[in-house]
């Protein structure tokens, strides 16, 4: 008996906790993982260190870190000296300085250069709507929109074939289903990183809003998270 | 008597014939421009080097040259040693392997990440619809797509503010009628370099698509390509 060759997907892997547990649903689906990471200019690299050893334990058939300098034009606290990374702000009112410009354009460019290259025709993110922190490429019509300008911007729209999607499986989804799912799953997130303003050892400072809304996430699970923190917060606010 | 400060743009600029000619029409429209382009694995630089002496020819704000690597994932004659640049080839008949995976998105994902930070409305293209080679990232299908995700993608769509706008002064014009608009601004076309396959010293071999594209079009113009060839074909086809 033969068997159709698994369905092939590359998948956005920040090192984060959200595009960890995208990547183990796409496994959980059947696809084989190509998995991408970005050296963007960020001022820590501590999250790539997350992705590959995240990218090893779960098994993906490659794991690309493409390096781009998206901070050569400044604009963000995430990619620039200049800006500092704010400490208990009220979340929500305004899209926040760590906010890099164009940030998932361009990573879902790259994905979309390697998917065709693949003959893939699944590119997952692991974006959210809900706890978003406010960045308006997070939102489902920015999604939509994307894979509409996929389906017209590479050669299968001319010749034919399989359109693109574009997969976003925690969209609808809370941090505290995300972190229910991907445990599940059997996701470590030991090995993920979340902190915008992490200490030299990958310990998270517990006051950015990324450790906030996933400790959040956790306290409201019902579960401890396993990552190590320079000040772990009592009440997760 | 104040007046109001000139507009900004990003001008994606190749260094090839289309993108000098557009940088001069944004010119001549009274933008400041911030000339962008791109070191992506091309296995040449010398469109590079043409791309900086144009900039300064021209008087552009800023010239900035964005290091990304769309090479590692293959697929392209243009960043790969394993393919080679067809010679004579008939064009037009599907999309030819010099076409490199969603070059044009990739491209375009940062210049709009250029434009949110500088506050410039337009983002200026050179592509083209009839002479293009059949890429699928020059239609203006494509193009209109573009524009609406980057409405989506940034905070102007979230804090208000004016909407984004890629143009595309020569979509409609064939290669004909380029050469003449921008030999009425003043282009100095021997700075350009269209080939696909350069000798050392930037000279053009007369025989690939983008050679035969821009002989051709000269000719019609009844005007002499400026730019040196090694070997100039009698009759451009």
């Amino acid at each position: 008996m033969s068997s159709a060759p698994s369905p092939k997907a590359v998948v956005l892997l920040s090192g984060g906790l959200d595009s960890t547990t995208t990547l183990a649903i796409a496994k959980r689906n059947g696809y084989v993982v190509h998995a991408l990471s970005f050296r963007y200019g960020q001022r820590h690299a501590i999250e790539l260190e997350a992705a590959q050893r995240i990218a090893e334990r779960q098994g993906v058939a490659e794991h690309v870190i493409a390096e781009i300098d998206l901070g050569m034009f400044g604009g963000s606290a995430l990619t620039s000296a200049d800006l500092s990374v704010p400490r208990d702000a009220p979340t929500g009112d305004r899209i926040p300085v760590t906010y890099v410009p164009a940030r998932n354009t361009v990573f879902l460019s790259f994905a979309l250069g390697w998917a065709e290259v693949l003959e893939a025709d699944d590119i997952f993110i692991g974006v959210n709507a809900l706890d978003y922190s406010g960045y308006p490429d997070c939102r489902p019509e920015y999604l939509e929109a994307f894979e509409r300008l996929a389906n017209l911007a590479t050669k299968r729209s001319t010749e034919g074939g399989q359109p693109l999607r574009v997969r976003a499986p925690l969209l609808h989804l809370s941090k505290r289903e995300i972190i229910e799912l991907g445990t599940r799953l059997g996701v470590d997130y030991a090995l993920t990183t979340s902190c915008y303003d992490p200490g030299p050892a990958g310990d998270a400072c517990g006051h950015c809003d990324a450790c906030r809304l996933r400790l959040r996430g956790f306290a409201e699970a019902g579960l401890e998270d396993p990552a190590a923190y320079r000040d772990r917060p009592a009440v997760a606010r």
